[in-house]
């Protein structure tokens, strides 16, 4: 089999005609010669870091729409199906993936569940993560975001870090914010990449440290206007991450679209390729092929540079994407869960009115900050939204345990009628409802109970769903179809008159109790800065 | 294997507890049972004339979302794709549909091509005509939109009409607005249906005259509203139907939406099922079950009869849908096309100023009709678009011969920069193109040039597409990644300041020389109501 095109060689950085011969998965030989063949080559391209749970669809549906981006590995933590199914979880990652033939490069995660004080459905403690490390299918320990453990030598988190280190597997960090003293002890420790920077001084003092910082670019946090010049004076410290990826987003496009942006804005072809190729293959150990005689044929052709649109996409050899159509089919998905609530009725989610004052969770548009809010009762003897001050009712549901569900007040999110729900709230992912009127929020929820999973919309008891049968988070359907149905939800709430830009989004950093300043888990309200649960009621 | 539920029985117009049972793909039993099942069995819908090509995925794409809404059936005209191909066109329509379970019954084309003015690809004349029909595949023949050359008894027309009646094939009709005399001339030749009645009083003047009426509630045309009172008081001549559905409206719903929407307004659930069941049955005898004893097992288990949210459909005795999953797989996609355009340049599309006054096509929201407007062309050398008065250059390009590409102005669509074009442009489908300046015009068409059909948007050189390879109207993927991509692509249109609330469908009607008062083909300029090609400069 031999290919032609125009060679974008990122290792002696220049670009040639050239011809490819690739047999038996391999590249066997690169020689330059003339071809009218105007397409470019390029080193298939890897994610350095991603949820694939995210996208709301399984490996293998996930894998259909990135090859057609021109992706060809991604490196995953699949820390959100961890936390409801444990290593169950992992393994129905790791067992799914293998029908496709996208490379996936699965970690351990490090910190499952996320806190002791809401319920979750999966433990993953000191033992079985080294265990996993063992396994040849984990390839790394994923973001260690407990850094107070690591500075204050918790045992179970040096544990964690030291099985990584014997067995010579690299250790994710994810420390936002952390600098001097504090990050030197975290690096210490032996974790060696950040994906959380926000600022360039940030990301320089993690970088002259010796960590390598994987820029992030996805659905919930972009970073790349902040940290781009980094590719610029730091290019072999520097890797392209999304961390997450919602459906309609990843229909759109995946690295290659990074790589486009940065094209036009003038970066070099070569700097920017590296970070999304060379890169993440050498510190990760990944057996990715980076076009060269004797590497694994996984490369892409694209028509052209600044576009970055993909022709077609090889992974081992075999061209498993080329004129729109998809040259595998993901294996008949089965499924897995952790689901267990009842039904819940009016009566469970009145609040009566017990004080002066009560706290109300202040949320901002695409922001995972939270503020709180003291607000007077007045002398009601129920309290309900006041749709004038956008005061609505936000309810959790504990799905693993079937504990009553938890109240409390939101403002900021807009809605003047209805509710919607979701099963998708990090990290324990309970059920999560923000609504107008007890009615919608029963409606909402209880459509997800009755899913065992998904996300709900309710007006006046018209209920639209989006069922994710697959731990409650992931889609048994194509991304397609999940981007389509979610998008429909998200305009819905909109509709509603919702401000946010995208509600479900921001619903589901809800109950993210390690997120200041206050949250609602399944047992309540929760003061982030003070760590500790606190009442709806206040004087 | 048996089936428990409530049983809507459209026969006895009663709902009871039932038990079915099935074997062998028919209802051998049908036993009043008490069960605890509380769901609603109801026979299969029915769509009574759809254009499976307005979906833009081929009929085994289509079938995979509509079995989804709990349609089991479709009299379908594949006129779309017979413009574009000829009967190879209807071949391929019926081979396609064979790979999967929605029982499709197509008709005979009755009008290609629609107009002589025009390049089109396919021409079905009178002996293809007789031709067809005398195929067990094809089953009626389908809308007879020459009303004129009925009413003045051409000989074409007249022998395709005589053909159905020798081989005893229901004959459609389609003559919007036709009443008095014209009516009963049109009725006496032997058409027994029309779909294109807007007002009650037409309806009713039609259905006096023996005619069946099919409500239409679409993506182009929506008369329900109009018309839904026949339901009440005609409920045996009247039928439901979507005409056109375009993807995204084919996810949402189809005939068990308008079901939903009318239970909701309170209209009889039997007099509305037999709209969509038994009417169509009849008239076009299909073979189609209707829950009785000795049926065919084609029905549907719905959760309420106001939501009308669809638990399973069976057809043939088989669970073709049901948890969310689709029980059978399209075969892999055939292509089919006629696509014979070369690439071409800014300077194909000047145009020179050659008069004092020229003509605009004056368009609006959602509507087929246009207005002429005479404007004052001034001194410039070359007439250029005007965004100030929204007079943008409108480019429509022969597919078929390659013919010159021909210019003209629109008003109404708004944008303030890029171009838009489709090759989905009734009835011929040649490639037709608005924009604010010609050189994101010529990257636009070029683009569909590129894939050979499909519907692309350019703005400052940078273009988004959406191939449709199929006749350069139907997309080899499915209608998920279709809709998805056709959001998408009306969004980014509107993004550029379109005032059209569904940019890619107004535009697809531009060509439609059918359809006063002033329009654009591939030969120029055309003026319906004096039915004659006119120049774009006038004094």
């Amino acid at each position: 089999m031999k290919i032609y095109g125009n060679l974008v060689d990122i290792h002696l950085r220049d670009i040639y005609k050239c011809c490819i011969t690739v047999d038996n998965g391999k590249i066997i030989e690169i020689s330059r010669c003339n071809n009218n063949v105007d397409l470019y080559i390029i080193p298939g391209l890897v994610d350095a870091h991603i949820h694939i749970e995210s996208s709301m669809v399984t490996p293998s549906a996930f894998a259909v729409e990135a090859v057609k981006h021109g992706t060809v590995a991604v490196v995953s933590d699949p820390h959100e199906i961890a936390n409801i199914c444990g290593i169950e979880g992992v393994d129905f990652m790791i067992n799914d993936s293998k029908s496709v033939p996208l490379k996936f490069f699965f970690g351990a995660p490090s910190c499952v569940p996320a806190t002791s004080f809401e319920t979750s459905g999966g433990i993953i403690d000191k033992d079985q993560v080294e265990n996993l490390l063992k396994r040849e299918e984990i390839h790394y320990l994923s973001e260690m975001m407990n850094y107070p453990g690591v500075i204050f030598n918790n045992i179970d988190v040096i544990g964690k870090i030291n099985a990584a280190k014997r067995l010579g597997k690299p250790i994710d960090g994810h420390a936002p914010g952390l600098r001097g003293n504090d990050l030197k002890k975290y690096v210490v420790a032996g974790i060696t990449t950040d994906h959380e920077c926000s600022s360039l001084e940030e990301a320089e003092e993690k970088i002259s440290l010796g960590m390598k910082i994987l820029i992030r670019e996805g659905s919930a946090a972009k970073n790349m206007d902040n940290l781009k010049t980094l590719i610029k004076n730091n290019q072999d410290n520097v890797m392209l991450c999304s961390d997450d990826l919602h459906p309609e987003m990843l229909m759109k496009g995946h690295i290659n679209r990074l790589i486009a942006r940065l094209i036009k804005e003038g970066y070099d072809i070569f700097d920017v390729l590296r970070c999304a190729t060379i890169n993440p293959v050498v510190h990760y150990n990944l057996t990715v092929g980076l076009l060269r005689e004797g590497d694994a044929a996984d490369f892409v052709l694209v028509e052209s540079l600044e576009n970055m649109n993909v022709l077609e996409t090889w992974i081992g050899g075999s061209k498993v994407y080329g004129q729109n159509q998809i040259y595998f089919s993901p294996a008949r998905r089965l499924s897995i869960n952790r689901f267990n609530s009842g039904l819940i009725k009016v009566e469970d989610i009145i609040i009566k009115n017990k004080g002066a004052n009560f706290r109300v969770i202040e949320a901002f548009d695409g922001e995972l900050l939270t503020k709180e809010r003291i607000v007077s009762t007045g002398n009601s003897e129920d309290l309900e939204p006041d749709l004038e001050s956008d005061y609505l009712k936000i309810v959790v549901k504990d799905r693993y345990n079937d504990g009553p569900p938890q109240t409390g007040f939101i403002k900021g999110f807009g809605l003047k009628r209805g509710a919607f729900a979701s099963s998708v709230a990090h990290d324990s992912h309970n059920i999560i409802c923000i609504g107008t009127n007890d009615y919608d929020i029963v409606n909402a929820i209880n459509a997800i109970v009755a899913m065992k999973g998904g996300l709900s919309v309710s007006c006046e008891g018209d209920v639209k769903n989006l069922q994710l049968s697959i731990g409650g988070i992931m889609s048994s359907g194509s991304c397609a179809d999940t981007a389509f149905h979610y998008d429909e939800l998200n305009k819905q709430v909109i509709g509603f008159g919702c401000t946010m830009s995208a509600p479900f989004m921001t619903l589901a950093f809800m109950a993210l109790l390690v997120i200041p300043e206050l949250k609602i888990g399944d047992k309540g309200l929760f003061d982030v800065r003070n760590f500790r649960p606190v009442s709806l009621f206040c004087n």
